[in-house]
């Protein structure tokens, strides 16, 4: 039996092959809604996350299945102190297939290990969030036709968000990425990710001003910078505006740079952005339901 | 595409069709037990409702569909600081039609304006709540055969009541319908709603005593008053059982009066007037289910 | 129309009957899986208890059905101090059954005489939990091969365990059982509960130890001893390891013995005991369901 805890989990090949399976679900749905007939997906979220779960639950749903979960801990039996792998084998009575959210790193590892049905990781506390990581790859692969040979900047806080090492990491197995990383001095991308980077042999740069390399993007990443990460408020007033991406940025932007966003947004990217052609963050969404009906069907080996 | 947003949004004609599609599913349930089969609904509700939440959502089942959502906001994206905007075009990835009760006033509009799939308003603070109007005209034409020549007596808490708001308005639209408003005079119908009625003719008298009117009406609306809407303590005790509907006051009604309530009561009906068959209030709640199958059918545009 | 509100409901007879179907669920699973299509289950839960809602939800799931519901009282429409009669009005417009789970005592039978739809009892407060007793009997007659003649020691804490209440209640039907009742003094099976033993002329005996008497068992059922029961702590530390089942304990015990636990469990029973095949508390939560779906036909009468 097969789980999905870290983005690295699946090979290239692999991959490739998820990936192809979800570009024909998008193209072809109705082919697979009856696939989960009679399958039933368990959302385990021991922290609210409604847009990663109702996306596993749309995936489920779109292939035919059912769905029972919480949504929260205050719900679940953890709050009468049991533990992650006593819940996975109750669960495994009552599911096929389980997302499971929790805020500790390693909980999905550990369900895993005693669990009778797959398990993806949908979220780990800082550590893993692979399925966005696959929504991401997804969104680069079929809107922009490779993973390889591109020049992806990252903006935003490189430091604590999960969804940029995991991408990273995922964009590391291709050749000829190249990485801009674009964040405040505080929040720059860890250390050992930049090992990750150079043993890979790939080329990065490290920069604080996003319009001053705008340009040379194929392929832009925001994430957001939260004030509370700032050492000091003085800092926060004099470096949020470059860390927020709006018409006039966009305008030294190649016309076919893709702009992606994990989501949700606050003010990182301004509304009026929605609406040019590159920005491509709500398609993300729409993708990230594809890869989880590609992932489903993979970890229960259905034959479509 | 089409939403609800306003009790007004649809015309007289449209309304007709509407009721006419909720009686026939009324009575042939068996016929529509298919017609959303692989349609998705989502229930975002930002505070809980549970009695319209799952009134939507049993409409959703019996018509073949199925449902995914959230009960309550801290469930929710919103506790990220993501905008009703961009929930909704999320949301538009992972369903085919929405239902949305939000606290504020105008959200379901400004979601409308950027979904990509029908939003219903299931109540935006205390400005509309357009399904539980469509229940109650469904309610009244069914069991009283008409909508036009009634005298309707609404009763309770007429000032914050947007139930009572919102079927004043929508009964405006027919032929000589009297409107006898029943409240203590903390609570009285506010000054444009009053503007409403005369504008469009109708005949409308303000009393503080059900007992003395009860004897004419065709239709007894009742609401709930609640005591921390009262200025003094004084006023409620003198005031509140002249709002409480019990056996004793029914005995002046007339045989075919009906009694609704859009639930959940208090104890403004006296229990002991549930087993009259003037009392309609549970068969509302029957009636809400059918003219939200209606309604989904009507704004997904299914052919039957 | 019937309910199920205490786990004396059923005869005996009309429980075997259960149990049989509920086998028989267990043996073909596919034969049932569109017994339900069509029909809704409500899951209204005043209090918390994921893995009694999930058995349900899965149990409705597995016949074709579908699920709505509430998972704690904080979104339903109690906090508008709305009653019990009313709610389970309403929700018999929504769905065909339901199951409620509620911290008052007698709330379920309170639903079930204004119902129009069957109520099953999920925990009524302390009173009664009639599925956990049949998912118990059910896994000692499948694994055990009878119910009567038996030795069942219960261990741990039965005076507020409502499980082993109604457990001891159900087994004084058969013939020959005998009951070893395993606790500390300050935490004995109830008076009136020994008085029911008496009057059954069951046999039964009291011990402090459970090392003592294990090497007489049949059955060894275990709950929860919680720290906040007992009158000083210094009673808990002197009594507690004696009331932990762990492998060395087990030595003694017979090579047939089976080990139930209601769950969840904290610290009760060993981890290192899970793997030894005498430990069928995870199957029980599998016969939980099946015996969930048993009771969902007979109650909805529906025909297989």
């Amino acid at each position: 039996m097969r789980h999905l805890i870290s983005p690295l989990d699946f090979t290239v090949e692999e991959l490739d092959k998820l990936l192809n399976l979800a570009g024909d679900i998008e193209k072809n749905p109705q082919k697979y809604k009856e696939c989960c007939k009679g399958k039933k997906l368990a959302t385990l979220f021991y922290e609210p996350s409604t847009r990663t779960r109702l996306s596993f639950e749309a995936a489920m749903l779109n292939l035919g299945g059912s769905v029972l979960g919480f949504s929260e801990a205050s719900s679940s039996s953890a709050s009468k102190g049991e533990s992650v792998s006593d819940t996975i084998r109750i669960i495994s009575c009552y599911a096929d297939i389980c997302a499971m959210r929790h805020p500790k790193e390693g909980a999905a590892l550990v369900a895993a290990k005693k669990s009778g049905i797959p398990v993806i990781n949908a979220g780990d506390g800082g550590h893993q969030h692979p399925t966005q990581t696959l929504t991401d790859l997804m969104t680069i692969r079929t809107l922009k036709g490779r993973l390889d040979n591109i020049t992806i900047g990252l903006c935003g806080d490189l430091k604590f968000g999960r969804t940029v090492h995991s991408l990273i990491n995922a964009l590391l197995r291709y050749d000829n990425v190249k990485f801009v990383l674009i964040s405040p001095a505080e929040l720059k991308v860890p250390g050992y990710i930049i090992e990750n980077i150079k043993e890979a042999g790939a080329q990065y740069e490290e920069v604080s001003r996003l319009e001053d390399v705008i340009g040379g993007l194929d392929l832009l990443y925001m994430t957001r910078v939260q004030r509370e990460r700032f050492f000091n408020e003085e800092d926060y007033i004099r470096l949020k505006d470059s860390f927020i991406l709006d018409k006039k940025k966009l305008k030294s932007a190649k016309d076919d740079m893709l702009i992606l966003h994990p989501l949700p947004r606050v003010n990182e990217i301004a509304v009026e952005v929605d609406d040019d052609p590159r920005a491509v963050y709500f398609k993300q969404a729409q993708f990230g339901v594809y890869v989880r009906m590609a992932l489903i069907l993979t970890l229960l080996e259905v034959e479509v």
